[in-house]
């Protein structure tokens, strides 16, 4: 690995933290805008990928984001980024004055605030800035962002966000409301995913073409775009994970767990989670989520399209 | 009122049998295309409104249908359109030999199917044919229609199906196809109208802009075809029915028979229909359907746009 404290002259420097399927595309983004990134994970494959791009890459996210004026966390949720902040190691302590922290994982707003309190406190600022568009549009950076912050974190930020996004949503002057609306989007995409599954394995039940019915539906008011998304896994039989059941388990849990806090009842929600959580205990919880469709069907005796061996 | 058996020489003869906003669009449509149309309606005022407009009409069904080639019935449900055929004074025993009923009504494919066997039973033709597409859509002859039938049934249709539709799915060649499709989309359709509803007022509840969070789901993969045509009456405060509470206190208690009959679980319909039974039991039964919006705020204190007073 290179030394990740060589920085070039006059470039802006950024520091991804979490080299997923999303982190990578983001720091590939950046990279190629001409941004100075280095790029930080626990798999050290990860970092040795990105270094093959041309990137830099660093063992700790303290090392990565020692120089950095802007760090992005790519991680899964609000307990990881307050352990990258906060943690044994956290870079809040070692952050350049005057950098910028810019959050992408899903979370509660609440759990935002907090953050972001937290990292103003010390001189720094914090952009609250979940991510939606998946894999391919993190790697082309045209991911929407979700974004919430005072003006000076939106300015520092801005470089980065101009590279990683197609559309940045500026939805406030404080962190929490990207959060807020992440969780109004997920939301919706948790439900329409379990129902696209409910609806698509009782078309089965009837004997129904499936392809005719995809066909039908997507040109009609039934459609939303997870149906037309993710139903041609269930009828490819095809649940390589584009995106996981465990994702839902995560991000309907956290709805539930705002909603119940502010006693605001959901019940599609709360019966799309059941759905969520019996594909993950039948051992599905790293499939694909259209993967609910097989859970549908096991439950009823519908016949989809066999599913392809894992590869 | 003109006398409903002085028909045109050599032109298609139909009657159309219902003159709500689907069935008065619908017949207009075909009036306009050159067919010889009769329309009848329980309400004199309806029938009224179309012979305003150039057709004929009838007091009677019997006697709407009597020398029709083609019959369109736009009722609410499976019992009406069985009324319509044999109940009293049913137009079933008094069609023209060979003539075709084309079926509207949204219903279970299994009534379909027997509604289509006893015509048959009489050397007549049924198109098993729910429509889709709103009063807009019907009365521009651009429904979406899907269709099951005999071949025979589809011919002798073809002229009206036609002039009301502008796109006719043909999904098999016996009744229940239709049917079936339709209810798998109105499955979704009621699922997406109950999570939009939840959404956004679960939006409200945390006092975002929702102006905002239209903006950005309608982009986003949160999106629903019903998500992006209901919302806005939400906003707007404007619950003047376009489709009411009840058509889904309908559609989905069919879909709820329909799965417990197959033993087919459904936990996102079931979820929904309590909400829309909610919405109903609150006298908002004739209201919009993105009215649900309103019991969510009623149970959770959550501030939506205020409702604009009725008309």
């Amino acid at each position: 690995m290179s030394e990740p404290n060589a920085v070039r002259q006059n470039a802006v420097v950024a520091a991804v933290i979490g080299l997923g399927s999303m982190g990578m595309g983001m720091a590939k983004s950046m990279h190629h805008a001409g941004i100075d990134v280095i790029g930080c994970d626990i798999a050290p494959a990860a970092v040795d990928r990105f270094i093959a791009d041309g990137g830099r890459g660093a063992t700790t996210a303290a090392g990565a984001a020692k120089g950095a004026d802007i760090v992005v966390s790519v991680v899964v949720n609000g307990a990881q980024t307050e352990a990258i902040l906060f943690g044994p190691d956290g870079i809040a302590a070692t952050m350049k004055p005057g950098a910028v922290f810019i959050s992408s994982a899903t979370m509660d707003p609440a759990v935002a605030r907090d953050l972001a309190q937290r990292v103003e406190a010390l001189g720094l600022h914090y952009l609250d800035a979940p991510i939606s568009g998946g894999a391919a549009k993190a790697a082309s950076g045209e991911l929407t962002i979700m974004a919430s912050g005072s003006r000076q974190a939106f300015e520092l930020a801005r470089t980065a966000l101009d590279a990683m996004a197609g559309k940045v949503y500026e939805l406030g002057d404080a962190a929490g409301a990207g959060a807020a609306f992440k969780m109004v989007n997920q939301l919706l995409a948790g439900v329409h995913i379990a129902a696209a599954c409910e609806a698509i394995t009782f078309a089965a039940k009837q004997g129904l073409d499936l392809d005719k019915v995809y066909e039908v539906i997507t040109a009609s008011a039934g459609n939303s775009w997870m149906f037309e998304n993710r139903v041609p896994h269930v009828l490819a039989g095809d649940y390589t994970p584009l995106s996981t059941v465990e994702i839902f388990v995560k991000d309907l849990g956290i709805v539930q767990d705002m909603a119940r806090a502010e006693r605001y009842p959901v019940p599609l929600v709360a019966a799309a989670l059941q759905m969520y959580l019996a594909a993950s205990d039948a051992g599905m919880g790293h499939d694909d989520d259209a993967s609910l469709a097989r859970i549908y069907a096991s439950l009823s005796g519908a016949r989809l399209p066999d599913a392809k061996p894992k590869g």
